[in-house]
């Protein structure tokens, strides 16, 4: 019973131990640790750290009456009680109050004449004052929503026991918009979701709002995030039917006090599908009278409406190429109906072809290099951090630092699709500090591509990124609990992208789990080796989208028959007797070219890191690597090193047990044993094929495969997640028979 | 803080009231009443109902180690320590101890001699006795599980505030198999799921087994259900292949302890699509041979593996006609294949065929009477309460009391389909017990659904009740609190069918809600009312199978132009210029000579009552009613008394606030106002289509319905509930034009 709570009662004063021992223990039987609370658990500290912060929060005073205001003091109250164990409430200027406001809301706040010019609508001040001769904290902001921001950053401040009475902390975020981008589809389905259902209960909006939709607005609150587009980038026009926009509007209702727009993706075809014009056309005036109209309607009913995300010409999805327009064309005609509103377009250049026979990872930047200039300034393209699709490593897009005349959205991905998805722990901070920091070198040293997602390289105003959610109806929302920590990550990246990834992950750990140092310094080592761990036992030394057919689980590198040629794995690591990878040098398809000269020149060089190799280069099978050992060896030694790195993630969380609740630690560690199970599954497919081709002998020390490349081809998931509507194959028409004991059919014990 | 637990603190005895409600309140956010606790919540009863049975179960006294009796001890630990807010642990025989056990396992219960012989393998005993000069309740069975189901009944006593002092209660389940149908998909879609997504997670397992399974088998285990089919009945070959096997075996580990044994649903053509076979012919030696050594492999890895679910020949599945081999022929080559493992065949009479003219409701009873005689004893007949499908009223099915020499099992279906699905209340053991206790005449009075099904009537050994789960992974397990009610009632009507509807419902109220007598008496006369009311605003006087096409949400009785003409609502209510209704008399299609004669007779003349008129007769407009009424005046009042009933639960519900918790009642509140507006809309859109017919007024005091005709015929619901892969129309395809303001499309406000 140690650890638990110390009851702070002055009048009776007993010391009820015994009484909260058996209630936590029995009596509340839902108070299960199945991290539904996410990082907002507000869990009693333990009785030293209670003692030391109670004196400084005693009382929260809040002046005037504003949603946002109001979603602060109610947070206040709701951690702070949780935290330190004793009701917190709102009450008068005290020793150790929290004063919150902002100059408008709150004369206490205008009487201080704090600093806030610098901090624009979002950002706040936390600072310890003399206010009436008692020693407070204020929280102040120029906006009521920078008031919540500060709230969750002064709670976060106590839930990682920080000090707090001297405090003079000033933050601002370093982009504009901060969005998640939902891929749920209106039957309830997620478009590569790895945590269930879809959150959003569409039929029984608006008369029922579940509170779960409340819940995650203060944990997108609570790190940052301001924007969320509800439906999947492959869209449905349902979603702008008037029935639905009636459901978005009181869905924003719900969001509004936490500072959180809506965004809609929409079908480039509306105007046809919805609006029942001949076209879509956006040359067309009918279609540009009827975005208009259509976006004017939405306003209506939603004033603070964000905008649309908009996938178009990509994967089967219209868009203005259909009409002989370009990119640019189609974005302009909706960012005209937006514009008058304060609405924004997000367009995806998440774009390639079938027909276009060259290198896909060109044809992005083809298509949108010279339309540079051409966008309106209410439209971002969008664009993933890689000019491929959310693989564990990819060198950054091209088309960072290439479009200076356009503001450029970052795109990176929550979902875990082609990174193991629920059940492998990865850790996707390190992965997006790695492309944020990456240097495009587009104006010399330092044009990072941080600066230029956050428009300071190029002066625009406007900046945003953007994440693709993990968040599904799984009670812990994500799937599993180590998947929160990248939902947390991608707000406070987006809201401060110095941070490291290490910092984060301490946060989030101590948030979730545990101060305890041994815990932390133990389990953020395991987070950050994580990412690494991913990319080695599926996709090392450059390797790429060598994931199996539709669900994208498990290894696939022999699939060549899709019927784009550009979506089979072969296209992308070219194996042969010679060698393996993709030569995107200037003998090859000259992808490297895209980038900035000394980018270019290194990647298509000798000096390439190993990391990016196959990449970019068709490599002989004996080619010495700088390590001196043949690529073949090399390669292995990498499959190897991401299982061993998986096995040390196994110890590290099986020597973690005694400082986490059973429930979360079990269900982590039943995962990691299935990562260690897929890692090696990964690791024995991918040599077995590529062996057909090397012909080499496996280096001493590494086991050869136990199977033979016949059996891991016959492996068949009929119903991989995360891919909403993909069809289990007939048994009988299976590509290999399974056998007798159906190992066929099923991963490798 | 009035009603919260007062503390049982011996020594220090603190009266820490105001910790309590402070934990409740803010430190343990995640104890939020969302009804995961279903039935067994075990919260603290108020201080005077601790006094009271303290004393009363102090300590468990549990002899030997066995998976079902630690289930049992495990749940009274859990379930004592939570109602009498104390730590009730394993212990000494000493005063107020609960000694549980068998003769087998227990000395102590051995030494009792209790009369244990006519309680079969499941009954319990539970008495309380003298042991050793101590005052103690014994609970004895001769089975394990025995001991476990009446370790259930005893807390379920305490739940409900029963005396406990001087027990001597024997039970013993009336039929053997107690099951629901999980009608669950692969994909993690539910056929006629209301509750979110299936609560199995197929890809996790067996490495990851979700502790959800055990919650929901203690909760089965709690009302008797011994068995659980996986899969839906329109079956996925893919379930029985060897990796999906290896899952089914970890998941019956995980309910074996609970009693309960795991069933599959199968598909006919499984010789050929995972056989291989050229032929899936009953008569065939390879098929005979294919399904024993496919059941012998399932026996193998799961020893008491329950036996399949077989829907053949009905809507679209294969089945022994495909081979023109008659039903019985079908359902033995399997079942024979199951005998030598004690294995049960579950063979569904669903079925009616597109090609067949003959009254829809008459198919199965003349496919299958003719049979009666030809199946297996380990065979039975699943047979819905109804000839057409689950409908809010149906007379019952003709085959009860006509099979004489076959086993019959009764089908009833909690989840709601046909009646309002999530969000309408609507309590399902009115309709059910409707059903048991009608008398079929079939060997004179008293040949009631019950004696079918429980075997009596006709000496059967074998007797099956099996319900449609309502179950997926809402939080609440059921989409609605109100629909636990159908869960818990159904098993608690399978173990006993004397129960009464009220009792039922009164036992759940004070298990999930409140023991108030204010309460209680006020809610369960709104729950026994809700299934007239569902009848009253749907498909009042013998009207059937009204709703829209494919998710059944909603009215569409103008649907005329589905391919099967016998799955249009014009083929069920026949309305023309002269009445309303399907002549089901021997003037018609004579479905009323499947019925024992004298039920027969009833049926087809004058004194048929009212609730079935129109299922069996073709109705003057004008036909005076025996309240002296029009018919189309009749059918006008029922609708209003529908709606009238909902505006009075909502009234009751209303009231109910101060007895619950805000977060439970919230929900239920919101529900009802979507039921009254949906109930609303059922009645205008009915009187709507059919005023078209009858072309008769309003009668006096009833509105006309607010919209013509073409506006309710204009709604349409893109992705109704409950049906997986069901794809909306595209927009611009509707039937009718979504008018500017989107009415067309949505229901009416």
């Amino acid at each position: 019973m140690e650890g638990l709570a110390r009851w702070s009662m002055r009048k009776k004063a007993p010391a009820c131990l015994f009484v909260a021992a058996i209630l936590s223990l029995l009596a509340v039987p839902a108070s299960a640790e199945d991290g539904y609370d996410l990082w907002l658990r507000y869990r009693p500290m333990e009785a030293s750290a209670q003692a030391q912060y109670r004196p400084l929060a005693t009382t929260v005073v809040s002046q005037g009456a504003a949603p946002s205001l109001d979603a602060a003091k109610a947070e206040l109250t709701r951690g702070l009680s949780g935290l330190l164990d004793k009701p917190v409430r709102s009450g008068p200027v005290t020793d150790g109050a929290v004063v919150i406001g902002t100059p408008v809301s709150s004369p206490l706040i205008a009487g201080l004449n704090l600093p806030l010019n610098s901090l624009g609508k979002e950002g706040y001040l936390i600072r310890s004052v003399s206010l009436d001769g008692h020693a407070v904290t204020v929280i102040a902001a120029n906006g009521d929503i920078g008031v919540l921001y500060g709230s969750f950053a002064f709670l976060r401040l106590i839930q990682t026991h920080q000090a707090i009475a001297h405090l003079d902390v000033a933050s601002a975020p370093r982009v504009k918009l901060r969005i998640l981008n939902h891929w749920d589809n209106l039957d309830g389905t997620i478009e590569r979701g790895y945590a269930g259902h879809s959150v959003f209960d569409w039929q029984k909006m608006p008369y029922y709002m579940d509170p779960r939709y409340a819940v995650m607005a203060r944990a997108d609150a609570s790190v940052g995030i301001n924007g969320i587009s509800l439906n999947n980038v492959s869209a449905d026009v349902w979603m702008l039917a008037p029935m639905y926009i009636g459901k978005v509007s009181a869905l924003a209702d719900v969001l509004r006090p936490y500072g959180i727009r809506v965004y809609l993706s929409i079908k480039f075809s509306a105007p046809v599908e919805l609006g029942k014009l001949k076209t879509a056309d956006p040359a067309d005036p009918a279609v540009q009278a009827w975005w208009k109209k259509e976006v004017d309607g939405i306003y209506r009913r939603i004033p603070d409406f964000g905008g649309f995300v908009v996938k178009a010409n990509s994967e089967g999805q219209p868009g203005p190429r259909d009409y002989n327009r370009t990119q640019a064309d189609g974005a302009n005609v909706i960012a005209d109906a937006l514009k008058p509103h304060g609405g924004t377009v997000f367009w995806r250049a998440f774009v390639y072809s079938e027909k276009d026979p060259t290198d896909r990872a060109k044809q992005a930047y083809n298509e949108f290099k010279p339309l540079d200039g051409q966008f309106r300034d209410n439209v971002f393209v969008q664009t993933k951090n890689g000019a491929i699709d959310f693989q564990p490593r990819e060198p950054t897009h091209p088309m960072f630092g290439a479009m200076p005349k356009t503001n450029l959205a970052l795109e990176v991905q929550l979902t875990k699709e082609y990174l193991g998805q629920t059940t492998h722990l990865v850790y996707l901070p390190v992965l997006w500090k790695e492309v944020l920091d990456w240097d495009t070198m587009a104006k010399g040293k330092g044009s990072t591509v941080t600066r230029v997602i956050d428009g300071s390289l190029e002066g625009h105003d406007n900046s945003a990124m953007v994440g693709v959610s993990n968040i599904g109806d799984d009670r812990n929302w994500t799937g599993a609990q180590f998947s929160q920590a990248d939902w947390y990550g991608f707000g406070r990246l987006a809201w401060d992208m110095n941070l490291s990834a290490e910092e984060i992950a301490r946060e989030w750990l101590g948030m979730t789990f545990s101060n305890d140092p041994a815990f932390i310094n133990a389990v953020v080592p395991m987070m950050i080796a994580s990412r690494e761990a991913v990319v080695d036992y599926m996709t090392p030394l450059g390797l790429h989208h060598l994931m199996a057919t539709g669900h994208h689980y498990g290894p696939g590198p022999w699939v060549d028959d899709l019927p784009r040629p550009e979506q089979n794995p072969v296209y992308f690591h070219q194996a042969d007797a010679k060698g393996l990878g993709f030569d995107r040098t200037p003998t090859g398809s000259d992808a490297t070219s895209q980038y900035a000269p000394p980018i270019a020149r290194l990647f298509a060089g000798p000096d390439i890191p190993d990391r990016y190799l196959l990449w970019f280069h068709h490599v002989a099978w004996d080619h010495k690597m700088k390590s001196g050992r043949t690529l073949w060896d090399e390669l292995v030694l990498h499959y190897d090193r991401g299982i061993d790195s998986v096995r040390q993630m196994r110890r590290t969380w099986d020597a973690m047990k005694p400082f986490i609740d059973a429930e979360r630690w079990s269900q982590e560690s039943a995962f990691l044993a299935i990562q260690e199970k897929e890692a090696q599954w990964w690791r024995d497919a991918s040599i077995a094929y590529f062996e057909t081709f090397s012909h080499m002998p496996m280096p001493d020390g590494h086991a050869p495969p136990p199977h033979d490349l016949a059996y891991y081809k016959a492996i068949y998931i009929p119903y991989g997640p995360g891919r909403p509507g993909y069809t289990a194959a007939p048994f009988r028409n299976l590509p290999k028979d399974p056998d007798e004991n159906g190992n066929a059919v099923q991963i490798p014990e």
